[in-house]
């Protein structure tokens, strides 16, 4: 990975920007009242490592959410990238490796929109990897006693749209930051009535799960 | 469910005692170096619903964990028995409905005991149910957000032949408590490491389970 | 396990019959269109070790499965009773060790009854031990290349009903026969179009596992 | 998906072939004594819809693998290339939708080489999608009767690795033909004495269902 100049200005992108990170949370979606993933990132502290945690709540739509994204990361040019998601079923925090690009799932976004199977970027590779540092931070997650792992697949619905969008941005717009995605388990609030049962994580283990991963990639990239 | 005058003396067996819940937990074993069990127990509050919480840390043996458990029922003539124990990748607090007469397991318990398959007591009931207001037990804490269901196996190594001796001596004794077990699951740090994860349950969260249920216990029994 | 002089008049049940083994399967129940418990079981040769194979088709109902099933068994007096039903989801053969004296489902059986929390006989012990040789009938179904395991449950729905009251049955009526149930999966085409997929075997595999059990019960009895 | 004039000959590999596909299996690995994907590919036909079904045998090693396949291909000059491999713990035959440019796996192959995270083609993308048509051949094979799904990982083993190198050498030489991977499950056999158990499908089923995809699939590319 290669490294910027933390909090200088960065060539050809025009501003000049107290150094920050952008930390994306979802919307609820798919029947549940509240997403683990943005009560993880409200948890977050305001600072990590001396940089502004900028926070982002997106909506679980496959346009906009993207649109959103990118308008933030060319608004406040962060050091770094974390999309935030809930993967209902998953017993451990899940460092997302590649974004695909494809969408196709029964599931309708909350928009009303269901992707019958389609390409997102028309001029992208077919998969992205993700950019950041994924054992560094499976290690320093596991550190904390919470279970973290690597997924092989962040899905074809709005997830993997976000990760594979913000992938594609990053090479194509060459800013050289990590980026990526991770999923957190439902909470345990979710699943308590839930008929046949989950594995789940509380939102708290989730959040201190994001600070680790944010140091993690923060020292990974100096 | 019959009930107890809670406090008073029990006629045929001789006590008078403050009132008080008996509440076990596990030492380690199958290689873990804690048990979750016990790390719940442990943070259990000294009174619930004014009975004092008797705690009571019990081998992984089949013979003396009943043996203790049943000597501590006599010395304190309890209101309840609840029986905890870990009952690694399950992803729910699980109320245990029978416990069955026979022991059989390929891992040697604490003492490197193998069960091959016996009897536990030859005069005794292929199973047992539980005497805990098993449904209520559930509802009660699912209503503190946590996921619980009722079981259907507390399986066939220590954890069942606790639970079917503890049956059995409530059955013959003519106690008429409520008396029982519940498994938790792992907690986050057991599974933090483990090569192909695991569902997990803060120790904190499995120790609100168990208040709960010995609260819906209590109430149930009023 | 006690035997009996096959095929000879048993004193106190009034019947010389042939030697036969009685082997049921059940209707299809759950949205499902064919159960392969029946499919299995019709696929059984007439004649297994010598007894003529005595196949019935019961109804996925509390009530008239285990009535039926004793008329059968009074009728018939076969040398031992085995019980087949679909286990969807699971992965194995599996052996039921237990029958419970309860009765739970939110699923209705085909007569459209849900049972809210009962007992099945009000003399009945809490659970009975199958009287089948459990670890036998797993080996041999094994050895065919069969996954087989031993189950801890069949369940509180009508398939445990049918187990429990077979065992009650045989217990009260004193007929020291071998008796218990067998569940097996899904067939692959019950799960080609299932939504997430299950774990399945074909139903020319189940029925060579109920063949093998079937012998592997009457040699144990000899 | 571009189409090839079937049987001609391709302008610039300067062969010409009599129609033929090209589907390979996996030899033995990770403990096992067979590989169901060798045993079904050998079961398929000599000819499919008038195609000559050339089967190949490949090691499980990250090198020798997938230069072998790439011969075959360029000696032959199929009409589609079908890799088939086992993923123990599915219960559907499962078709593969991306290979990756990574190796990583504690598991060593069969020269006892540990992949410790590397990337397979310095020049190719990160992922590529398979060229087989996914939806046609999910279809066709539960039509029938056997589970199939598509699978959004094919692992960071020696699987990958050569759906990797096929899908990368198929774009850099500009063979517009359909390739890709299909994952089936254990087969009975291997799992009838696995502790723990796994899904299972008889090697019949899953050579049934190659054939399946492989109809699919040409008919497709018409």
């Amino acid at each position: 990975m290669e490294k910027t100049i933390l909090g200088e200005k960065i060539e050809g992108q025009g501003k000049t920007q107290a150094p920050c990170v952008l930390i994306t949370g979802f919307e609820p979606f798919g029947g549940e009242t509240v997403n683990p993933s943005w009560q993880a990132v409200e948890r977050l502290p305001e600072q990590i490592r001396g940089r502004k945690v900028e926070k982002l709540l997106l909506p679980v739509t496959y346009g906009s959410s993207a649109q959103k994204l990118l308008e933030e990361i060319r608004r406040l040019e962060p050091e770094m990238v974390l999309c935030v998601g809930q993967a209902g079923g998953r017993a451990a925090v899940t460092v997302e490796r590649t974004g695909i690009n494809w969408a196709e799932a029964s599931l309708a976004d909350n928009d009303g929109y269901t992707a019958l199977g389609e390409t997102l970027e028309a001029s992208g590779w077919d998969g992205y990897f993700s950019t950041l540092p994924l054992n560094p931070i499976v290690e320093a997650i596991r550190k904390k006693g919470i279970p973290a792992q690597i997924s092989e697949s962040a899905g074809t619905y709005v997830c993997n749209q976000l990760l594979y969008r913000l992938l594609h941005f990053l090479r194509e717009s060459d800013r050289k930051i990590p980026g990526g995605f991770i999923h957190i388990p439902f909470s345990p609030e979710q699943v308590a009535e839930k008929k046949g049962g989950a594995p789940s994580l509380p939102v708290e283990l989730s959040a201190m799960a994001l600070e680790a991963a944010v140091e993690a990639t923060l020292e990974a990239a100096l």
